[in-house]
């Protein structure tokens, strides 16, 4: 069945494992929320729901980030780059938090020139969003 | 010979490449301008020379950002995210662009549904800027 995302698609260049990266950014402030990895079905049903739709490589699944917290990532718009290989989303954070540990961004550790230094506090607990 | 950022380097999950991504973003406005890949060699000049060094995976060579174009990216922060396995550089981009093509980040494409829209318009020109 052909869509009309089919033409973008065959622009991206995805990898070996028909994946390619895409970095989430919060649209209104560019905080770098997560990376995360599309194959050709994912960005079909973002582009098609408006809601981040991700390949997950540890579960082997397809992947609607924030179906399980509730903390969807509305999409603003989507980026491509000059080689085609790497995607930029633009999101609207629901629950302003995109890590499963509770912290606003996934890149909460900072280098101070030794050591990883962990920075930012968790928004919610974990336990309770992803309890059974 | 052991280096003061060998504890950071351990602490970091390289592919089966030996390489990291790296989403190279303004430190003022949040602006991501590339993607690009680190092995441990790169993250460990980066650290020492505060100038974003990458491994050009096309090259197969160290790859110090900016080298031929003068527009080299001083690193202010380095991030990792909660696995480790993919890392933030928040830097200072010399003269602006970081693409290759002129534009000043290399997402100058956006979906608009149905295709990829260029957006930018270039800040150098490249012939100029890369001529021999």
């Amino acid at each position: 069945m052909s869509s009309t995302s089919d033409g973008m698609i065959s622009q991206l260049k995805f990898n070996s494992d028909g994946l390619i990266p895409a970095v989430v950014q919060d649209h209104k402030d560019g905080t770098v929320l997560m990376v995360a990895y599309m194959n050709r079905e994912s960005f079909r049903k973002t582009l098609e729901s408006g809601v981040a739709t991700f390949w997950s490589r540890s579960r082997k699944k397809l992947w609607i980030k924030g179906e399980t917290s509730g903390n969807v990532q509305k999409v603003k718009a989507i980026l491509a780059d000059c080689d085609k290989d790497t995607l930029v989303l633009r999101v609207d954070q629901v629950g302003g938090a995109a890590c499963h540990t509770g912290n606003r961004s996934c890149f909460h550790f900072e280098s101070d020139g030794k050591k990883w230094v962990e920075k930012s506090k968790p928004l919610f607990d974990p336990k309770k969003v992803y309890q059974k």
